[in-house]
């Protein structure tokens, strides 16, 4: 234990939820020295068996280590438990993991300058379980100098550690724009599951073509990318109003099949719009028309 | 010429719009004999340069070839083309890559069935510059002696070539099943692009997270799928509460920043349906139950 250790950042992860005791197993295994502390101390008890050491108090569990790693629900709750810290904060690395806003990012970088405390905002695009496993993303904005001193350790958590800048706000900034991504394939994959259920055809079944799918469509995207920041939408490939009478079909089908038809009828409803402004030859991309405004 | 199209079956493509070319282009490379027809006979002058046989109406389309592949812009179209034929088509196999509603190729099977058609109704899950590239899917679905005779054949559209059953319905079942899907990833990237685009990041520095994060929610349907067959949705990684939670998050972000929240409002008022119906402590799969209800 003490060799596999030897030179490896000292970490102390506040907050032992779901994603908390993720991260705390991952640095651990990664050989960190870890403290660890907790509201519920219960939570800590399957780390303090791997090797984490619990700390009697938030100001304590800061103290052990120059790397804070912090991951509780909200941002009122970091403030709820580091706003009453002392001087213990100044001169370390804070990196708050906790999901929010990039203005409660911002907001939380400013109190840490004030403070003297290195602020590194972060986000983690992961399911506790892809933490330390896979291609999962953990994202940081913030110094680009902090970030890269601390990279070594950081990585212990996802191969995909990316640092997207240094306005502090942008890790969350990204979460929040892939979040969307997230629920919209989710949901997709599951009106279309309802579908195919329809005539019987399990989930499962339905799987292999739908991976496929998303490999077609991904491979659509740095080109359609291009697209936006050109400004030009082509309809080259398949103009609006074609995907217009799709969408007439995937709402009648849904209908007659008893199915819930609300995200096709969604879906329409945005491009119709984009239709009735004259965009039905362009491609879908002019679409981002529609989402840029309020 | 004449040796590479040895032994290669004969097939006629009717309709000769992007994606008719496409399906054309593509037999021809693969070395079949190829007959083609549209209304408007301008569009095949590309396809004869390359070695196509334009035939000088429907009827001596069809007659040329035992394969008939219809791709024109909708059943009624479809129907208006064939109806008058007589007993030309008597024999051959009729594969029709229209898109439509299942309804609409069971019907089609069924005057198909009466005048003694071999009829599989298809549908392509690509845009034309992917037939014959790449992974594409086309789907199939119909008897499957008549798929497995042709399946050679159809390969040269596609590495994707799938049959789904001989239900006729299920191609266009599954094509109107991943359509929403495909809408959704596209509504989510430009939602998301719109996002960062706030912030002045460019649409192509976006795209290598939105894919890590389209990697990772793709790595969960197998699960997911699982769940949805078994009919319960543990929320062991992630409650549809702490989903809710962030969409207020998102829904926020994109309020403030000036961008449209239309999307994540909808995903929310999906999401707080189920959790007024007590399911908040359950994983996302749960909103299948929203999603079957008509
Ligand atoms: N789980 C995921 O799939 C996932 C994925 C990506 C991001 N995240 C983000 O990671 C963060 C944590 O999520 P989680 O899944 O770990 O949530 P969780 O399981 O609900 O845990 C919440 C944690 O926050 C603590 N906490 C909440 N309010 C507190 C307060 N006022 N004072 C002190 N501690 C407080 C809890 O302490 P107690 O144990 O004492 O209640 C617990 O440690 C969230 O921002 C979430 O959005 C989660
Ligand atoms: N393009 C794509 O990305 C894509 C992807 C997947 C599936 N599809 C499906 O493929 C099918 C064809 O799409 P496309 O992109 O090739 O459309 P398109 O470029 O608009 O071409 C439509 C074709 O249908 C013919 N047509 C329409 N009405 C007709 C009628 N009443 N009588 C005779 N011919 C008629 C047109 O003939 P004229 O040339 O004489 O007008 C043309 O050949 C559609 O069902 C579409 O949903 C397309």
């Amino acid at each position: 234990m003490e060799q596999h250790n030897a030179g490896r950042t000292p970490v102390t992860v506040i907050g032992l939820g779901l994603m908390g005791q993720a991260l705390a197993g991952a640095f651990l295994r990664n050989g960190h020295p870890t403290t660890v502390w907790n509201r519920t101390a219960a939570k800590a008890e399957q780390l303090v068996k791997q090797g984490a050491t619990l700390a009697g108090s938030v100001s304590d569990a800061v103290a052990a280590s120059p790397l804070v790693v912090i991951c509780v629900s909200d941002y009122d709750a970091v403030h709820g438990l580091l706003d009453p810290l002392g001087e213990v904060l100044d001169g370390r690395v804070l990196v708050n993991l906790t999901s929010g806003t990039s203005a409660q990012a911002r907001e939380t970088a400013e109190w840490a300058a004030g403070r003297g405390i290195d602020y590194l905002d972060g986000a983690i695009l992961a399911l506790p379980a892809g933490i330390d496993a896979g291609d999962e993303a953990v994202i940081y904005s913030g110094p680009r100098p902090t970030f890269e001193r601390h990279e070594p350790t950081l990585r212990s958590l996802a191969s995909g550690t990316m640092h997207l800048g240094d306005d502090p706000g942008l890790a969350s900034l990204h979460d929040v724009a892939v979040l969307t991504m997230m629920w919209s394939i989710l949901n997709g994959f599951l009106h279309g599951a309802a579908l195919v259920g329809t005539a019987g055809v399990p989930a499962t079944a339905f799987t292999p073509l739908v991976k496929m799918l998303i490999g077609t469509v991904t491979g659509w995207l740095d080109g359609y990318a291009q697209q936006i920041e050109e400004g030009t939408y082509p309809g080259f490939d398949s103009t609006l109003d074609t995907h217009v009478d799709a969408m007439e079909h995937v709402i009648h089908e849904s209908e007659s099949l008893g199915v819930n038809a609300e995200l096709p009828r969604f879906v329409k409803a945005l491009a119709d719009r984009a239709v009735a402004a004259g965009q039905g030859g362009d491609g879908y991309t002019v679409l981002i028309e529609q989402f840029r405004k309020p």
